[in-house]
């Protein structure tokens, strides 16, 4: 089985090694899961690229999906066939999150996915949602639970909602899609009118280009009538956060995710109090969470947005397309 | 002007009386509305038929729909020429309700719309869904707003729940349709195949007739996998609660809104304990919560049933209508 | 090490036996715990009169607390000398409830604490309140977090509100105290005038007795002022719901519990309709719950109400004294 | 009557004029007060000081307290004798908070309460708390709930959980001893030894100089041993938010209510996103939120601080008093 390892910070340092087959065996509580696809998120750059300190050797990648091959005894929730997906945070399984339960990253404190087998407690997968390909399922754990968390969850979000959504990653492509499923209305921005059209196909009620239009946040909550809007996927830090708080009614909400222009910055903070606003820093999710969305996923025709498909021997290229930021949709690994 | 009023409990005695026009001069804090149309509910079956005793010649209807003609000094929210739809509870705004909130029913505690104008507190109404005919925004006030509040607001549904609805009356239709809307499955029930096929066409996923099934309960959580359903739309009462406790998932949400076969009867106790099931009494809902819905209309592809549109001239025969319990959606008057 | 076996149903086959020491060596992520103290409750009642069908030499009992004397590897939560107790559900950690995490239940569908020693998960446990007696602290797991989960988490209890409580059993006392402790108001109601005195010097502010005023659920509503109580702990179940239906404000909650006056029984479901009570099944809670609960009882004054003490020989009598509905607070066994 | 106008910015600008007594004839669902006392915000002396401008002649003042001399038609909450206190937004009457509700302030957009005598709807009066004096009542509108809403609304706090309050201000104070009256345990910072003193004896648990302990919030994470706070009323805004970020556990509550430190500023946007914070914007609350806060003092033991009670008629001092900054708790107005 191949694995590959991040011998030390830099995508050309990702090594491909072998290991013999069949050491592979479950012990009690865990699953065996041949991998058949991964994708790739900002995070697992960002450990790739050493912006994240790990361990020498550290097997990166934090989402994949696969089908299991074998389970150890006191399996409940897995048969030999069935198709899974890995999550993100594994030790955080329900209820409110908390150091002990987010420390554990697969792919960062932890070895990770890129290698064709894994063993593991079968608390760190759940089902993949029913009719998706492997690779549509890898792109899900993260990006996608941190949307679905972000406006189910957190923002407890209604159909009629208006949501308006930052750019085109992954997180908010997921976002565009749960809110129209949600029966929501949804405003995406993004610097490129392409990508904005693009938007649009996918359900996004109106568009708004953030380059030729710097006071996007203004101009949100003209679009939709002059109270604001409810919900804000804010993934750009302090540099967008002063337009997202512009942006929405009193007592809206923008779900914090972001750091794509900074760790710190100037924020109105008059501006949160005066309109009454809700702020959610958001970090992915849980395991219940996960299954609820899957099931979302199956009532719904949502297919996610899969820019490019990589082999897994590629994947210091893929690496490098995510890297060149050109991307519309999620970046995935073939194995 | 035409006003209808009960001069005496019985559909027969409907009668109609003129008053002169120009009688209605919208106060400070008014509007004055063209009525145009009207529907029908339970309780206003109950007002005409004697269940609910009001005062002598009162005009019955607590749901209509019309546009603005004349605004008072004060009045912010609409202008003439807005078309509006009134209120179940007008003094019950926001919020959680309280006896003083609830007391006032139009059309029961006070008098209601079956007349073609009326003057009242702008607070009493809010906008029509946009693109609505005056007949199908009349449906909403009772009907989908208790269908709304319970899903929505109480049940605080999510893509991918499953909602069981019985039957096919007002509000179990909105209720298959506003859960849709949302992202989830429904399986829905009635007695007539013919009904449940009409169902299936307005969106429901399942279908189970109650009457060859009266284990119903038992099949809605085997149909969706064995883990029970997430909510229920109980409009029954004591006869249908037990097998509503029987389709739950343990925490499984039951909305109790009707009093079809009565007001009290055997009830498995220690089922609802053992599933850890929430149950909520519904009235109706506040009128914030009914901008909400309003707002979630518009961004969706529903559109009320109607049954049956009489001529407000043929209230009684439209009662009557009622009364047979053949329908299938609301039952309207236009004006 | 002693261990107390159900040999077969029944009080008088409740036989002690002999474990040579040092078996328990705690495997990774276990811990081993020598218990000092257990309690009674009416589950283990139930379990060991037989009602509760369990295991031939099955070890009762789900509430006890000890010190930890060894830790397995990767164990982070405990070391040697803390104090602690035991967890109801222990495979529901936090979140929603869910069959697969209310399954096990030490000392019924599991071995439980009747025995000196226990190795087991440290997931199993939670720090016991600093500061109390190991009697006091195995008072805990059952009866006060059920009264911790009505009252705080499915109620969200806020200062003023009003909250009426049944009877003076486990659950009861400790809603009482929790109650208090949160600045709310209480009514407790009992058959006898002795156990009221007691119960309003624990903090009742209102008592009634029920046997003298059958209609005691009209009368808590009026002594408050009309409105009626915001929360009702209602052990009762089928033949006391409906006075604590009637004792309820619109809107009110009723946590329902208990299965103390049968399994099913009339219910005016009308009025849950009417007044838009909510009504919540409740099952003990999860060991985050717990652990909340642990932190407040820690920030207050609030002692556990021992009735009796038993050494853990005489665990027959204990369940004698139970069985005998004379006590007022907890039973509890010394090791 | 007595009546304090603001004829131009600036405290010597509080001018006394006279109206002819009998003027106040309440109209229908309106009442007369006779207002006894009240209090001063820093809201008010904004709008006194010219920060907030207002209209020529504008009568300050938002928060009173008195007794109902006459009753309008149609009143039903209030009769002649009952004590009131006002509210601080008295169109916002329960639910969410939206412009066309927040935007009447009395005081500010609408004459306020430096007068003998009022006549208003009685919509926009509460109860004031059984055994208050109308000093006391006076000073709980927009201080108490503001700390009301803060901890018990948007915090939902618990028994148990951890309160860092900033500074002794009239929010701060309220906070601790509602806290504490929640049983929750309260860490109270300060400039001043002296006032720190005073705050513990008010209840705070814990206390810390930020003038010599600048890591003020890294402190009280370390004083309740590490996990970090639960809720952070954060009164200073910009310059104190980091401590207060740094302060809190995992998923932790910052209620943001002042701007006593600016209006923006630089904020570490990466930790409320790596801490899963959330952060709310509060202003005030409505009129149910402070209906539920006075039955909550009404079943405590809590007396508001009253640093010094001046007479009408030196209204001058006592906003010179507050723009001394000495004081501890709240200054109020005798009429």
């Amino acid at each position: 089985m191949r694995i590959f390892q991040l011998a030390a910070p830099g995508i050309d340092n990702l090594v491909r090694t072998e290991q013999k087959d069949g050491t592979c065996e479950p012990g009690p509580g865990e699953i065996c899961v041949r991998l058949r696809a991964a994708s790739l998120n900002f995070h697992d750059y960002a450990v790739v690229a050493g912006f994240i300190p790990v361990a020498p050797n550290r097997i990166p990648l934090s989402d994949a999906a696969g089908e299991v091959i074998a389970c150890g005894g006191d399996v409940t929730a897995f048969a030999p066939g069935d198709r899974v997906m890995t999550t993100f945070y594994p030790a955080w399984q329900d209820g409110r999150p908390a150091p002990h339960l987010t420390r554990l990253i697969t792919g960062d404190r932890n070895d990770g996915y890129a290698r064709d087998k894994v063993c593991a407690p079968e608390s760190w997968f759940t089902k993949a949602p029913a009719g998706y390909s492997h690779e549509e399922a890898a792109t899900l754990p993260c990006a996608a639970l941190t949307a679905w968390r972000s406006l189910i969850e957190e923002g407890r979000l209604k159909s009629g909602d208006t949501v308006l959504v930052q750019g085109t990653g992954g997180v908010s492509l997921f976002a565009v899609q749960l809110a129209k499923n949600a029966g929501a209305r949804v405003i995406a921005t993004s610097s490129s009118d392409a990508k904005l059209a693009r938007a649009q196909a996918l359900g996004a009620d109106h568009v708004i280009n953030y380059r030729t239009d710097p006071q996007w946040g203004v101009t949100a909550k003209e679009i939709i009538g002059g109270e604001g809007v409810d919900h804000v996927i804010e993934v750009g830090g302090p540099q967008t956060l002063g337009q997202s708080i512009a942006a929405c009614r009193v007592g809206g909400h923008i779900a914090l995710i972001g750091v794509l222009t900074g760790v710190s910055g100037d924020v109105p903070t008059a501006e949160i109090f005066k309109s009454q606003l809700k702020i959610s820093g958001i970090g992915v999710g849980n395991r219940r969470q996960q299954q609820d969305m899957v099931r979302a996923l199956e009532a719904s025709d949502i297919r996610p947005v899969i820019d490019r498909a990589f082999d897994l021997d590629d994947i210091q290229d893929a690496f490098r397309h995510l890297e060149s930021q050109t991307h519309f949709g999620k970046i995935v690994l073939t194995f």
